[in-house]
């Protein structure tokens, strides 16, 4: 941020508002205080019959490795109607939301995760700008050492192992410190 | 937003950017695309033996309405500690989280609620500015009838419910249409 975008002026400093506790850019001019907040990430694994479907990244960050479908929340929509809105736009699936899976924190990207597991219903248009394949995977199939990130390889493995038992549990995590919660 | 917060121009255009699916305020002098993305609201229901301490808000919105600690997640923290500085902050109070108790989305304000339960520890400074009274009630004392929003009287209705059973679920809900739903 550059300039105040309620009045145009670059006179913005760093000041702690009255009665607040953290710095805020603040301009100067009109006295317009900016907050930046963290974003929510919502998505979905998509599983049907003992198989899920993974995205292939065709975009940067983390270019060419593996990943559930998932991407910003936008204003208006619910965390569910997000995650099946990404997915849609990244496979060209429509699914239906089968339960909250995780819920885990990526600090130091100032991020929220929220994921579900979803139930694919039909390939309803073709995969989206952002994925370069969408594939099928079981279990012992899925490419472990080409996942984007290592809080998706731990909501995976987990994923994988208790499908095996039919008993899934929601996760509380922490990507920065690899920390997961069950739930309930 | 008035004006480019990257480059100051005032030549904003509501635009779909290539590769994207929403209108975006974007700038048409230096192409910068200005996203605007739901808010998370982290908080606790402090719970000490059977009773639960709420706030009487001293500002708007919803000024001299009763309602749990809660407010915006700062970058750099995790949702549990969002939602233990807020409590800190607005009542005084050290918590210890003891669980995930609340998801829900109030989609018309952009907001995603994550609310824990939370064991009081100690009054350790005095309640902040945006708190005109902090007071400890037992279920049949809560001002059900003064309670700031409906889904924080649907959450505090359950949780009073649940606390004499013993037993509590994760609830997720929408504040707009009313739903919730159990999770495990």
């Amino acid at each position: 941020m550059n300039f105040c975008s309620h009045c145009g002026s670059d006179q913005l400093q760093l000041q702690v508002p009255h009665g607040d506790t953290h710095p805020r850019l603040t301009c100067t001019s009109c006295q317009q205080v900016h907050y930046h907040n963290p974003s929510i990430i919502c998505g979905c694994i998509i599983e049907r019959d003992d198989e899920i479907a993974l995205c292939l990244r065709a975009i940067e960050p983390q270019k060419n490795t593996w990943t559930v479908a998932a991407g910003f929340m936008e204003n208006g929509e619910s965390t569910e109607a997000a995650a099946q809105r990404e997915t849609l736009e990244e496979t060209g699936m429509q699914v239906g939301i089968l339960d909250l899976y995780s819920v885990f924190n990526v600090i130091h990207m100032h991020q929220v995760y929220v994921i579900y597991r979803a139930q694919f219903v039909a390939q309803t248009q073709p995969m989206g700008l952002e994925s370069s394949a969408v594939q099928w995977f079981k279990a012992d199939q899925v490419p472990w050492h080409l996942l984007a990130y290592p809080a998706i390889k731990t909501m995976l493995k987990r994923h994988a192992s208790e499908r095996q038992s039919g008993r899934f549990n929601l996760y509380l995590g922490d990507a920065d410190s690899g920390r997961t919660t069950p739930i309930g």
